[in-house]
């Protein structure tokens, strides 16, 4: 039922397209579903992927370019006049096409939308454009099914036959009144069971949840999941139906919002892929590796106050790097959990009570782990007041690396900056300097130098 | 629209329980969704919890009951008796009431089963729980619309209005043959814009997708997100619709997925949230923990044997947490790049490009952060010999992190085990370890000791 790509059929399709044998490609990709053949041109030259798209059908074509990755559709479009992505966007769903649009160079915009011959569909993608991004009006498709509370059952019926003709799948029937004011929704099972002449404003059901063009993208994606909504209607300020959003463009943006998370705790500057150029690469990277090389120059310059310590127990500096990934590791594994909590709203009780809990937690992690650096330095004869000293340090520099952990992420969200920030390399520098600090200083007090 | 608890809200339902004013619960709650009482339910005690689903209608608790995260319900239901749990079963769809049964005691599974009322319901709910939980199986409802090849439109729409009766929402009508195989799906559209006599078969859409009872659940929601489903059908060995899969579950599912990567990448055993008991924190906290006590040990010991260099070059000791946590930065964020672009099936050209370009990509990084210690070194005044055998060093660790990083993820796939479990601590104290060593090496190599 799916189509592979094997290596034979990725090996014809090249042959195809180098000898113009063009009825070969048609036919191959006559069955082939688009999100498929998307993956196809991901995996082709960029010369060949503008060869098939100028081939098929613009039907066709038009949802092969809404489901390329960015990087490909723009290297694509490059390839196309603006009249040809004209006759692609004309094909388009609302949003999909406000998306590409909005993606094109301001001239060729302008050019495209000229060129779109549904007068209809291109002022509904020119209000889409108006709205940012990052906003229900940026998500949000105009094509949707809607009937008047004053209609007949029958009535309905026969709009809906005019108005499904625009839509691919109906999902919800809308309810507005005379002045477009979303007023509820008609179930299907409704619509089925009930005489022709009812009038809908006895059968529709009030309830329903919309929100407003202006509301941020994750609080739709919030609602949506919390209240199990395959679509959700879209409102303007007076209470105008204006448009629906599908969950299809919520569990992207689900997926997004994990990955940038992901990508924080790994220390890379949001959205860098494995092929990426390498330049991209360095971009993403470097930045946080920047950090870490000033915070291991700045541990460097602690332990350089601590010579005194280097000339009579030198053995101390072995275990600076045990230090230093014990505070990064804890740092780390603290503010995980305080970002995933804070992101699923599932953390309760009152500060005090998560200190005294980081306190408890880490007073036991840290307790077994010293008993093992003990039984280490029992085994290979270390001299025991340095292994106790090592010991306690480092218990002392676990319990302060889980408080950093902890509080860093929850005072950036307190000021309305993402707490992922403070995972990874962040958390990590901040308690390798505090950790070998703490770690000499301790030592200071226990062992005479 | 959206209810919010307020204190003062929470403080009133605290004091109707306590004071049994009945009347006053349920007219607030009334008009609350059961998503939103469900957040109530897990903000306030369990015996007040119990007390509120006891008191409303089973119709409304049964889909609270659903919402609550797994640890509430548990105790929710200890509360409650067999045959007042098999009431609440009986308003569930089937997929739910799966899973809530199969949350309970072996003995009381059976109880509650043997009161359920619905002998047709009971009956798909047993067959539900055969399948196992992270299979295609395990995800799908009975509950769907189907009608027969060989009716016509008008028998359609009498049948679903009788199937529609037990099902909430209909996003798609299975088209089936007189063996229940699966053969299509109609369209509400071809439904509504086509004479009453036309038979289904004329009009119905032969291209669907639909996934096998026994599908890992991971690649159902690959399928479901590149086709943009809403849902999707389940059929057996034979070929024989036996469910569907709606998309709220899936969300779900990819929500966990990341979770888990996130969990792991910060050096969690799985799923410890933040309200979890100190005991449950320790479990999850304490294994990553001890991995990286024993990395740490071994690089002392590793640094031990160039006790040489502590007499002649002791300032090399005071780098030693900066070049580990150079090579932890780096390998994670080479490994997180690996384990995304695995996750999201985007690793593209062979493992000797990736090589080439890993390599590439820590030239460029570690010359910077060479060139940032040699710096470093001139503004310090440290020997110019000490700090390029350090700034060299450090560029070496740098690429061999890299590969490192890049590598273990890649073999681990390979053999069929979650990549994901070589990020965070994993592969920070691989580094550690190598990246201490080589950087002594090749002091040694380049100083006198």
């Amino acid at each position: 039922m799916q189509f592979k790509l094997t290596p034979q059929i990725a090996k014809n399709i090249k042959k195809w397209i180098a000898n113009g044998e063009n009825l070969q490609l048609t036919q191959l990709l006559e069955d082939v579903h688009f999100a498929d053949i998307a993956e196809i041109l991901e995996e082709i030259s960029f010369s060949d992927a503008i060869y098939i798209i100028k081939l098929l059908d613009s039907e066709k074509t038009a949802d092969i370019l809404a489901e390329l990755d960015d990087d490909t559709r723009e290297k694509v479009l490059n390839g196309l006049s603006s009249k040809e992505i004209a006759e692609e966007i004309d094909e388009l769903d609302t949003d999909d096409a406000a998306d590409i649009i909005s993606e094109l160079p301001d001239q060729q915009k302008e050019e495209v939308i000229a060129q779109l011959e549904d007068v209809e569909h291109a002022k509904d993608i020119v209000e889409l454009l108006r709205h940012d991004e990052d906003t229900a009006g940026g998500l949000m498709g105009k094509e949707l099914v809607k009937v008047n509370e004053n209609w007949t059952n029958i009535t309905c019926v026969k709009e809906m036959r005019r108005q499904a003709a625009n839509v691919d799948k109906v999902h919800t029937i809308y309810v507005v009144d005379d002045n477009d004011i979303l007023k509820g929704r008609l179930s299907l099972k409704s619509l089925l069971t009930t005489p022709a002449t009812t009038p809908v404003k006895e059968i529709y059901n009030h309830q329903i949840t919309s929100v407003s063009v202006t509301e941020n993208d994750e609080e739709v994606a919030r609602i949506m999941q919390k209240y199990d909504l395959f679509v959700i209607p879209v409102i303007d300020e007076m209470g105008r139906l204006t448009g629906q959003i599908t969950i299809d463009d919520i569990v992207d943006i689900i997926k997004d919002e994990a990955e940038k998370d992901y990508q924080m705790a790994a220390g890379l500057v949001e959205d860098v892929e494995a092929d990426d150029t390498i330049f991209e690469l360095v971009k993403g990277r470097l930045p946080w590796l920047v950090l870490g090389l000033f915070g291991g120059l700045a541990a460097a310059s602690i332990m350089s106050g601590f010579d005194e310590a280097l000339k009579k127990f030198p053995i101390l500096f072995m275990f600076t790097p045990l230090i230093a990934a014990m505070a990064g590791n804890v740092g780390v594994q603290s503010s995980a959990i305080i970002v995933q909590g804070l992101a699923n709203d599932n953390i309760k009780g009152s500060t005090w009570d998560r200190l005294l809990k980081e306190v408890g937690l880490s007073l036991v992690n840290g307790t077994i782990l010293s008993l093992l650096v003990m039984a280490y330095g029992t085994i290979f004869n270390m001299e025991f007041l340095t292994s106790i000293t090592i010991a306690i340090s480092l218990l002392i520099v676990i319990i302060i690396a889980a408080l950093i952990g902890t509080f860093v992420p929850l005072i950036l969200h307190k000021r309305g900056i993402d707490p992922a920030l403070a995972t990874g390399p962040f958390i990590t520098t901040i308690n390798d300097i505090f950790g070998i600090f703490i770690y000499f200083y301790i030592a200071k007090l226990i062992l005479p130098f």
